[in-house]
This record gives structure tokens, sequence and C-alpha cells, in this order.
């Protein structure tokens, strides 16, 4: 195999995908995997065999290439405004069971519009900002949102959602169990007032590998959406959501120059891992831009286009042409520089997979 | 055209073509133009129709996708140490002008070994490194390198390149002129002491789109191997390597949801402007990830994966659906992360191209 390269270990997905379906069982909730991460249609069918009741994506181009390879019930989780989009996600619901989304009065008057047009009814859930301050209505508009869309023609809205992640009191935390908690009552709660209204809320849907397993057990949250699990990653070990030897997925790169005694360069930079976790960043403070397997001693400390500079602390018998393996820092993004990953099997087997997903931004 | 679209405006494009071809004719230097900004071999035959010698790559799996589209003069810039790549070179070494490279012992001796197996002679040239600190030989040990690799059969050594950036004594500088000259002399310099030496140096080659034009003028300079002229971006323009309205290419976005007056969202995150050169770092201090052109009040603030966050100082009347086009920071690895872009012709016509070589990190 050729470096760089990013190599699955197909056993440690298994487990991944195992654990998160078992507590979805365990807790009563539907698991609705956000393939973002791994973008591959063939990870996204082991979801869905192991229990998954359909999966969310966040473009209306990654649910095209999904249905396209056989799964019949995805999630889009991201307001869609424009009329291509809109067209497209109309179409794709004629075919399998799409749900679609919106956070504003003009997102859902244009599905609307553009339903009502077509002659199909879609079905739609509400994005809620519960305090990532991104996408969502803002939580006191919700009700007013949710009860001037109930009047209109050719949707349904059937659920609300939020992405949240480890937030806790409006601030990044590294108290999952609790940021997780607070996800869900505020979801919770939201969806009794809204059912209050008139407004008859089913799917009561959150997000986020961190805070699932703790949402999920409030009262009245009906599923989560976790993605990174499948593969788990450096920052999702240090927010404790997985042991080390959880994380499935590491890059192999090469050695290909060894300047001096406490610098080794490898032929991966920032168009091999991701940049968007960033080291010493609050609260997780990260240290480089990923972690060397069964090397201590050494640090990614620098990317450049495709060299990564190898601080050495110490001595080492690496040499130039040997290969090391690094569990990145954010493996959704990392996934997405890559046009394939290698699925690794016990026997060392190896079976070169398209990223099919990726790059599908539209 | 829906979003997140890469646009590029086609005669803009031409301009930086002919601008930086002229640059070389004038200084009596050769262009060779480094491919890794646009991928694209459609875009590097405007550059040799434009009078550029040959093209530079980083990787193998680029050089033979730009080979596989009729280019057949490609410089590998970078030091070749795995089995795999070194065949995969020596096979398109057999079709096409291929020139590798080497920055250390280990290193000339494995492609020395392979060729001489194979049957062929590589050309090669020895990287030096003129203060990056990542790939090349360290300066005062480039003699005794070039000496021993002299004597090595299966390989001409035919020259010496470095890639340096706006580094000045070491250090990231402003002052991109006297950097290009440092490192023009530099490497003139060194090319003598080889020669004197007995090792026959006739390709003398600088790279960067920042220092370029001041290290051609530098007598003994024989060629030139920018990347990003070919679209600029707001980093170059702050190296003050481009006016502002040269920048040739940028990233359409939909505004997808307003939560507040002073808060956009668009649907463009890190999965579709790169984040390897972050803001607020040091020499150029650039502010958020982009520029949002035509609106001097909003700041391209913060990204999640497919969310933009734009901070909106004062009043806008930009509304929900609305699309607004960014300038990014870096468009090298930018444009690596889309799978397409679209060419946009004087007449307003779009004409959609696959960025080829993107992904192809081996």
């Amino acid at each position: 195999m050729d470096t760089p390269a990013l190599v699955i270990e197909k056993r440690k997905l298994d487990a991944n995908i195992q654990k998160m379906a078992d507590i979805a069982r365990t807790k009563k909730v539907h698991l609705r995997p956000h393939t973002k991460t791994h973008k591959n249609p063939k990870i996204a069918k082991l979801q869905l065999e192991a229990g998954a009741a359909g999966i969310t994506v966040a473009k209306v181009a990654e649910a095209e290439v999904m249905a396209e390879h056989g799964i019949d019930d995805i999630f889009i989780a991201y307001p869609l405004v424009s009329e291509i989009k809109i067209q497209k996600a109309i179409d794709l619901s004629r075919k399998i069971r799409l749900i679609t989304a919106f956070d504003s009065l003009e997102g859902i008057q244009k599905l609307s519009q553009s339903a009502e047009t077509a002659g199909v009814v879609l079905e739609v859930r509400m994005e809620i900002d519960s305090g990532l301050r991104r996408t969502g209505v803002l939580y006191d508009e919700a009700v007013e949102l949710a009860r001037k869309a109930k009047e209109l023609p050719g949707i349904k809205l059937t659920g609300i959602y939020t992405f949240r992640g480890p937030i806790l009191d409006g601030k990044p935390t590294l108290d999952i169990e609790e940021a997780g908690r607070q996800e869900g009552q505020l979801m919770a709660d939201l969806a009794e007032r809204l059912r209050a209204e008139g407004v008859p809320i089913t799917d009561v849907s959150v997000g986020s590998t961190s805070t699932s397993a703790s949402a999920a057990e409030v009262e009245g949250i009906t599923e989560i959406r976790p993605g990174t699990y499948v593969f788990y990653d450096r920052m999702q070990e240090k927010y404790h959501c997985c042991l080390h030897e959880e994380c499935a997925a590491a890059i192999h790169v090469t050695v290909v120059s060894k300047p001096s005694d406490s610098l080794l360069i490898v032929d991966g930079g920032s168009k091999t891992f991701a940049t968007d976790v960033q080291p010493g960043q609050s609260p997780i403070f990260l240290e480089g831009f990923g972690e060397i397997i069964g090397h201590p001693e050494m640090l990614l400390e620098r990317l450049t286009e495709e060299h990564g500079m190898v601080a050495v602390h110490g001595e080492t018998n690496v040499q130039i042409g040997d290969v090391l393996q690094v569990i990145p820092n954010h493996i959704c993004s990392t996934v997405n520089l890559h046009n394939d990953v290698f699925l690794k099997n016990e026997d060392g087997t190896l079976e070169k997979q398209a990223v099919l997903g990726r790059g599908k931004v539209q």
C-alpha cells in the first residue's frame, strides 16, 4: 500500500457500530447516524444492519449518493432554502423516505410552495439552536415559527432536531454527560410546549457522538444522530467519548526526509490531515495535528500542503522510508480529503473503498 | 448554479497566466508552474500555451493524471523514497520527460538502484533547504551529498531546487522582494560551488508565487515554479503579490439562516473553505476565513464542517437565499476540497471542470 493512506480497522469499526446500536437499543431511541464522517454507503449499510433506523446527511448531493446506493430513509439535517436544492429534494422524496429541514419562515415557505406546486407533501423537521449559535431557530422563537409552519400546505411538520456537541450553559465543556442531559431536556421540554400549542411533534432528535448517550436518557427524546463514533478520533478521545484503542482510523505516512535528529518529514500535510481542529484550542488542547501511534516522543508539529513536520524529542530509530500511523485530530474532515480509504480486515487484507460522498458539498 | 461552488473568472485567469509568463520571459528564466493550485490539466495547458516550459507537481499520482491528459514534461518536486512511488515514476519516465527529486543519500540510492534495475536513467534534481525547515538537504551538506549522487548509476543529476516562500533570514517576512533575492542568491551560489566540485548543474530552480519575480533576477537562476499566481488568493494579496482585482477564484455560498441582525449562516464550512491558513497568524494577520466581496461589514468568523458563521457589524440588507462571494485565504488547499470548479467566461457562461488531480495524495 502506497502512502499517505487512510486505513480503517474493520474489527474496531464493527465494534463501534455495535456499541452505539446497543446504546440506542438500551435507551429506547432511534439511531440515525450522521454519515458525514465516512461518506460511504457500504459503511452506512453496516450501521443499518446493526439496527439504525435510517441515516442523516448534511447535503442534498450526499443524500443523492446514498439513495443511488440503496439507502431509502434519509434525513437532510440542513435548512434547504435554494430552489435547486429544494427541487432535488422533492425529486428524491418521490423515491425514498426523505426528511428535510427548516429554521426560518423564509425556508419553510419556500419548501411549502415548491412542494405544493410539485404535488408532494414533504416531511420536515424544525432545527432548534440549543446553544451552538449557527443554524436553528432561536429557542424562544421556535413555538411561533412552528405555529406558522403547521398551517402551510405541501409540508408535514413531524419533528424537531438540534446539533449541539459538548456545550454546557453556552460554553465549551469537557462534561459531556451533563451537556447531553441539558441538550436532551431543552429539546424534550420544547416538544411538550409545541404539542401543547397543537403542533403534533413525534420526532425529537439530538445530535453528536459526545452527547448522544446522555441526551438519550432524557424522557421524550426519540432519536440520536451521532456520526464520529463510527471511527472516533483524537478529539473524541480527549472528550472521553472513546478509549484510545477504539479509534479505528489512522493515516499511514512515510518518512521522506530526516534533516536532523530532532526533525522528521512525512508525506502527509494539510491536504491529507484536516486542519479544522487546530492544536491548543480550548477546552481540549490537543498537541499537534495528530497522534503518532507508539511514538510519544514525536509531535506532528507543523503542516504545509504535502509535508508534515514531526518534532522528535529524544532519541528515535525511525528512518527514511519507515511508515508511521497517525490518529487525526478530526476524522470527519480528514476522510473528506481522501478519494479512497482502506478497510483492513482481521487477516490483514486491505479493501479499497471509494469515499463516494466526499466533495459533495452542494 | 447550486452553491457552494468555486467559480473562476476566465478573464482574470488568462491575465494572471500571461503576467507570470511575461515575467519569466523578461527575466530570461524558464517557467515551470506548480499545478498543485488548480490540479487541472486544462489549466496546465493554458500555462504551457502561454510559454511555460513544463509543469511541477508534488505527487506521483498528480504526475500520472497530468501525463494521461497529454502533458509530457513534468517535475515531481518531492523526494521519492518508497519503492511503489519510484516504480511508478520509472514507468512514467518511459513515456514523458519526468524529473524526480531527492534530498538524502538513502533517497538517491533507492532511485539509483531501482533505475539501474529497470534499465533507465532518471533525470534528478537535489532539493535544498533554504530556510523553510521541511524537506531539502541542509545547505552546508549539499555539496557532499551531490558529490556522492554524481557517482551513482541509473540517475543523472542535472539540477538543484528549493521552495522557500516569504522568509528572510530564517523568519517570516512581508518583504518578498528581498526574500526572493536572498533565495535566488543562495541557490546561484550553491550551483557555482557544485560546478566547482565537478557536478554539472544546469537547472537552478526556485519556487513560490511571492518570491519568483525577484529571485529570477539573480544571475544564475534558470527556472521559477510559482503556483498560486494562477488564481491568487487573500494570502497573496496580503503579501502584495497581487492586486485585489487579480484574485480570480471565489467561493459562492448561499445564506441559509439569519438567527439575528448580527449573524448570518452560509452553506460553506471547513469542508468548503480550507482551514490551513488560519486567521490572525503572523506576519499577515488575516481576519476570518475569507473576504466577502463587497461586504466590508461582514466577517466569516467561524466555520464548522458545513456551516460558515458570518458576523455582521452594522446594518445589512442581505437576506436568506442571497448568494455571497468569498475570496478564500488559501486557494490551493481550497481547490483541493472541490470535485469541480466553474470557469466563468466573459459572456457569463459557466463551464464545469473536474478537478482531476484533487485527492491524488500518493
